[in-house]
């Protein structure tokens, strides 16, 4: 009765970056927004170093759900980016399909804001057309916990594997001898309890 | 394994509001009262909105449990409403489940005081009978998280899906070119983080 | 894919309390001692009143453990009382079994301290052999949330239904009308909440 | 649907202590310290208690990652311990799955940190090559919360049974009568209130 | 700059129990129902115990705030019991004052519903007019956490001593040999931890 | 040492709210939305239901901060609002002090976002010019809870009153009988256990 | 209007341990018991480092309370042990007094179980009596957090000075060159952290 | 009775960081890491950005502490940098104070791990020499709440003023207008959901 364990395949795994809009993340609260915003860009940066397809989209931009976070948009400016005219499941849009699709992937990564409508909808849709999907919790945020707890629920009910960015990132990259300083600076950069072991320990070693 | 996607159908979706009387509302102590209240009339108030078919019944309002909450029975003056005589579980009351099926609705959105019983029970009922059902998690309330945590178990496990009335306004929308005034409205009137988004905005760009 | 719903039914059901003992309950932290003593007598309490079969157990009650809680045994004066020799899975010993067995009850509503230990293991054995069974999880209690949440799962995958005490009463009456005073009295007694509800309706309509 | 009822049996059991450095330890805060600590020794010293097969495991030790913990390597000098080179999941590291399978053990006990990649990655191997696995999530960390509930649902929908080592330990013993005092002094050591019980027991009954 | 040590003295002490009314508690959300409930009989019952005079009084009680919680007449059937006629803080009725001027106590022990205006407001003014005031902080109840802090502070910074009911009583007490049972059957009635020792004790030496 | 006595009265209290704008209010996460929204809006109420002098103040409205929640001003349309130009601390703006001088009042009451800022400041500085002060904290919100703290533990030691608006509103009050329907109207809009205390009442005296 | 500060001087300091009895620590549940238990013989081994004259006392440790704890018997096997007949507050048993008369010190380091009376109770009396006193915070313990931030408002209104054992140390030590080493291992011994950091710097420096 | 109102001023203010070290933060737990991190940041860029005359120190950074962080060795090039030989107490160590006197500063801005020494110590020193000491209570992190709530409250009973880095800066800075862009961008750096604010506002007004 178990699901299947599928693995996370850096050949054959897409990102998509749902709505993360810079008025609807003053919806997030069950998400400490230092943290909350650590986690998008940590998931945003582990997307760019491991060359996956990524695409953005966004809901109703010009009205007060606020442009995209303009960090995103500075990280992947030639990714796929789908301004959604009205559709509130991005799945409903046609070019956001396509770019999917266009991408040969199987497995999907989202993460989008809020859980419960922006990453859920898309996700139950995926999964009913046979994609695996991923979706990274940490990166996604919405409005309090009861919230959040109930629509992974609903996401896992349906499927999907919940994950994190850094299980994400640490499944996709499989070795660490695959590249060392790569994924050792991705870490340093968004975790400072890493930082401060590794800045530790490079201070213990440097004069070796 | 999973659970299909069942989506939200505004042409096959019915509400049924159980037990959001004035004395229990004194028993629900797993949201803070001033967010329960919003949540419940922000069901009630996206119903009306979507011209769902509602269906209100309560348990024996002579008693200490007390009335219907008045701002439900003024949202849905001509509802059906059914006192319930003594069933615990509304699902035993025939006139209940007649309404229902006058409805001919096969996808019931649910809500009550205290979860555990008032929801839950029906819930159960309704999906041993083939029905679709969506639990509005944060619109029902209980004693505390440990009773709604094993409450929420025990439906989803039987088969509900657990949203929350944003999500099921959002689903049930689909598209906000369908009415983004409507829609706008019920968010900005249940929402203050989206209600000051859209003064922001309208602030900005009145003046345009 | 969904479990069915099994209904609790006051002819069908019988009660296990498994090592509700003096030492064993300063393990107990996921639950605040003043409630978990009113969730525990008032299991103890609906027992009694819906006259189910009830079975009570103990471990090693000579040694640390410390006796039965005195209450459960004022109670139930006459029910059967297995001071287990050593089995830790009060499954594992025949007496408490065949006392279950006696019963020809098909419906176990267990609960016990340490939740992961003494509640689930009957549990994982009784779901086993065949029995529907109803965790009372709010009389039930063990060293923190974290554990509890780990046997929660665990008992739910298994097949267990998670309930609360005050869950199983009102599905076990189904109808006020079956005794309105009794079980009035029963929360009464022990929700302290609806016992004001009671008491300012009383006051309110003694006079009429 | 349900999972069957899969018992621990300590004549097929293995433990799998997966990357308790010191350097990693500072990254689990969804634990107190304290605790955490206790929780691994605890787990550490059952193994041994049982004579069960354990396997040690680190991660890139010489880094920043630091040694395993020294209480590890003391409690099992002649374990089969693999410095991994550089594979995440455990599993892909043949040496450590060749001491697994060497035990001839069904039954795999883990632990880790953190819980998300270094316990579940291998677990879903596990679990994928038909073992059953039983996560020690009390002795395995995380950054937090949310992360930890992401990991645990993705274990237990593929099929994990989620315990904690006190319930391990009982349900390897099965029956106090095997060795009383052996597992009198296993939880004296590492549950302060049960060591409380037996001081305040044994300085009441040492003089009769 | 410090305040002075001023130690309750059981012949110079008297007991202010100020509105804990049925409809008022329900109000109370800072402490769970059935601690809070708990609480107040034990202040209740240590000022029987002590013979403390007691003074009983309510806002509005024929008014949604409800009648007085009956057990606390019971317990006080000859205490003096003003019913306020719209006297906010009890302080400004001078049935009220001249009741506890009529005791001849100098230090007030004070608890009630809710915290910030029923306890409040009659300690500020006692303390303005010279009494020592002890607040039994965990037998006065309010809408949340916040409020009570403020409160708390507010009293504290004017003179008021923060305590809880089982401070009271052991300061009242002094000494265990002044009567031991008593004193044990009230910690044994409303400390659950406490009635578990007890327990347990007297079963280990009841044979002796 | 301790601080007096200082009594709210009607007739010698104004009222300050600083900086309540839509931008602002998305850096509150000290208080949940739904409640903030609630306790500033009763705040509002309470000041125009006894006529308190009241005076508005906003911070670089035309700026990201945002305009004032325009509820804030529906409800004082005639009361002095002052934009400041750039001071932070609006006791630096001669203007807003100025209005505070021409209300004649000695007792300010005063909230605001952010607390360490918006209503620190001004607070600080009104004490040092020897009004009294009484901060409405929970009509006051900030970044987090630890922000708040701090900001509470400076304000408090420099002399002012830690209040909420429910305390603000009784000690104004003082008695019940010069307008029951008023105060209780005010409760009952913005306190949902009261209104369910009042409904309760009403419907069943109402036929008396 | 300040407290002066009071600095821990080692030759002048003495340490009083108060009721950390095995019966008695079953009501402590503000703080968890695998911090508890470390944070009180970290303060018993820090005192013994210090070589601070201590004073071990009891309360009634042949009933329910139960005898002391073995480890602090262990550790301090010559230092005057005063088992109360019956006083609650220590200072009222002319031993107790006597017995820090003799030690010569002024600055007293007092911990105990339960907070609110245990420690508070000798607290207020020898501040009372003029001296300088210490409360080890985390090495106290009692029923809820509600109760402890009670008592340490009313230790610390009455001039008590609020310490943890580690700040303790760091007080009394002044310089790490007095003794690296021993201060190195008492925190290896009782800060889990603390103890990894060692281990990585001493793995990373060994080879040198 | 109350602390008067001192109110920083950029041109009599200093900032001492205290042992900011790549181990010693791995100790820090009553604060999230992500969170933390960027407090500190913060402080060092408002000290930079307002030209605060800015001293570092480390406690044997040659050791398990670890070296200081390297951002804040990057932002202040040329501070003094006082690696203390032992010294647990900054204040102790001469070169630290002259180098706070030769500032010629009386208002010293301090933070710093662990908040209960690092911080409190010099703190309660400084106030003793009679400087006004400003304690950035969220760039200072320690083991856990509760050591950090006694810490405030002994350093605030001392006449410390307990802020954080938001209110600080804005004390400096005292009006907008001094320079609008620079504490802008100071607060979009440090500030999530300002930067959502500023990066809104500039969307919807870049056009114009």
């Amino acid at each position: 009765m178990s699901k299947p364990y599928v693995r996370l395949d850096k050949n054959n795994a897409a990102v998509l970056l749902v709505d993360h809009q810079t008025g609807l993340l003053s919806l997030v609260r069950d998400i400490d927004p230092d943290k909350f915003k650590n986690n998008v860009l940590a998931l945003a940066d582990l997307a760019a170093y491991f060359n996956l397809p990524t695409i953005l989209t966004t809901s109703f931009e010009n009205g007060p759900n606020g442009p995209l976070v303009p960090e995103l948009k500075e990280t992947f400016p030639n990714a796929p980016f789908i301004a959604r005219p009205g559709q509130i499941n991005a799945w409903d849009n046609e070019e956001f399909v396509a770019a999917i699709k266009a991408t040969g992937k199987k497995q999907l990564i989202i993460a989008g804001v809020v859980t419960e409508v922006c990453v859920a909808f898309p996700t139950l849709s995926a999964l009913a057309e046979g994609y695996d999907v991923f979706v990274v919790t940490d990166a996604s945020g919405t409005f309090n916990e009861l919230t959040r707890d109930a629509a992974w629920q609903r996401m896992s009910d349906a499927g999907a594997q919940l994950m994190t960015w850094f299980g994400v990132a640490c499944e996709l990259h499989r070795d660490w001898r695959n590249d060392v300083e790569g994924l050792g600076q991705l870490f340093s950069n968004h975790i400072p309890d890493y930082r401060n072991l590794i800045n530790s320990f490079n201070t213990l070693t440097s004069g070796k």
